[in-house]
């Protein structure tokens, strides 16, 4: 497979250019997870690992490490929810500071291992090692029918999200002005859900394309654009907003929508269904999965995305680990 | 599946903890890697991660960023190597300082690439983000018709190994003492081999229980020991010692034989195999793998490791990353 094209972002051009050195080393990347057909030919193995490192993800005064392990491996599972898999399991690589008490470490993998089990799946294996500071990298291991790439989504498709966004960003920002997050902003980020069932269900329902918003719906939604070669537009005051999320925009000095669309870590997905899927199908879906289901959006011929806000065109940029 | 019994050691201990905590949380964990049963019944896939960290795992005034790419992934690969697997791929994820060129992050994914590519497999994916210092963990994925544990070793087997050891302490113990170590000893610490035909030859030869040896003789067979249920008993007299030893273990004060055999990095198998396999099947083995394969010892009833020495019984303890 050849690997799909990526969205903008200095992060994205790091590894276009990563890509460009390892020529045909490199195979299939870009997409949630790696997609290995399996030798009886009856499913794809999809795999992924997302890389936590202390006061870059997490800060020890913010997370217990319950709750440090249990987001490093939400975050993973995400990956497969976004491809419509289900979960086998997790191996979980830790760097712990060789001075830290074991109780850090036991409850920082009791916190990847509720995770885990959450999403149907158990720890298969792992590494520890001493490290500087706190490190938590998880590999995912999940298996699906059909998977559901960043790279099928047609012109005249819904554009959908599960759940509500940008409750995990108040959380965030209201730390980062020194605050204290309301319970509900800081069970968002602390404890966010990986939609392996929604995933599921989404796939079943023909999903063309999928991805979990990580980075904000501004720089996830260029991702599905630039991988499908379509363009997207969404409208930002369909965005299904979490409850904690006004106050905190108003001190912002943002529209709550736009507030919650640049929120990344909330894990909900974002999909491209075809035209077909309407009010009913949406409402069967939350009758069967017990989570919000919202059109916010089209996909068009063209390329790049339009987010739109009271008849105007709004900025939305992604997340930039290196900004 | 069960959790595999682990060896002696501060890190094991922390693991044995983990997994009380963990309870039915965790499933199969305690060999080189994760085995998970591919859906048409016909292979088993096995994944492993090894996490690699700047200051504790390598340095960079030691090693150039390829080095240390190569050496993560092929520290990460020799784990498939372990269970008699072929390589499918591996995914990467890197931690990066903010303020590091990028040339770095190229030469450093070359590496990865590269060992990749020689074992066989290519770069499926990966993660990348900053960190206040280097991280790469590496997650290897591979399959097996049958899978080679560290847990099916008998009393009666031979014990053998692979190559040559100590050549990566040797560069590892210079270094450390200011000095410059030879051509050999460098080349050994910084571009290990993984040993993916050995690890199927083995396996096709019958090898009931392998695993390779990162954490020194000492330690790792006593892993072996530890999960077959077994004694190993090595006589250290013939353990094949790679030519930059000598000198090195001379002004360290060890016999040649007892320097190689604390040196975990060179990445060789360690192998049970039938007492049918006698030296006709191991001169088969050199001239199709070309590689030396020694008899070290054997395997007895009882439980727990000795090494001999010129008549004596030595200690030979495992590398602790914690100590």
């Amino acid at each position: 497979m050849t690997n799909l094209d990526l969205g903008p972002g200095r992060e994205f051009d790091r590894i276009r250019r990563i890509l460009g050195t390892l020529g045909p080393l490199a195979r299939g990347v870009g997409d949630d997870c790696a997609l290995i057909p399996e030798a009886g030919g009856r499913g794809t193995l999809v795999v992924s690992v997302d890389l936590s490192v202390e006061n870059v993800h997490f800060r020890r005064d913010w997370l217990t490490m319950e709750e440090v392990g249990w987001r490093a491996a939400a975050a993973a599972l995400s990956d497969l929810a976004a491809e419509g898999a289900e979960t086998i399991g997790v191996l979980a690589s830790v760097g712990a500071p060789a001075e830290s008490p074991e109780e850090d470490l036991l409850a920082l993998m009791a916190g990847v291992g509720a995770a885990a089990y959450e999403a149907g799946g158990a720890v298969l294996g792992g590494d520890l090692t001493a490290s500087p500071h706190w490190v938590v990298d998880v590999t995912v291991l999940g298996r699906a029918e059909r998977p559901v790439t960043r790279a099928g989504a047609r012109p005249g498709d819904g554009l959908w999200v599960t759940g509500a966004l940008g409750g995990a960003r108040a959380a965030l920002v209201t730390w980062r002005q020194g605050g204290a997050p309301t319970p509900e902003a800081r069970h968002a980020f602390v404890h966010p859900t990986p939609r392996i069932e929604a995933g599921r269900a989404l796939a079943r329902s023909g999903a063309h394309a999928m991805l979990d918003i990580s980075d904000g719906l501004g720089g996830d939604a260029a991702h599905l654009a630039a991988a499908s070669g379509v363009m997207v537009e969404v409208n930002l005051e369909r965005v299904p907003v979490a409850s904690a999320v006004p106050a905190v925009a108003t001190t912002a000095g943002l529209p709550a929508a736009q507030f919650a669309a640049l929120g990344g870590e909330d894990y909900e997905l974002l999909v491209a269904l075809p035209a077909a899927f309407g009010s009913e199908q949406a409402a069967r879906f939350v009758r069967e999965v017990g989570l919000p289901l919202t059109r916010i959006g089209e996909v068009r011929g063209g390329s790049g995305t339009r987010f739109q806000l009271g008849g105007r065109t709004v900025a939305l940029p992604g997340y930039d680990h290196f900004a």
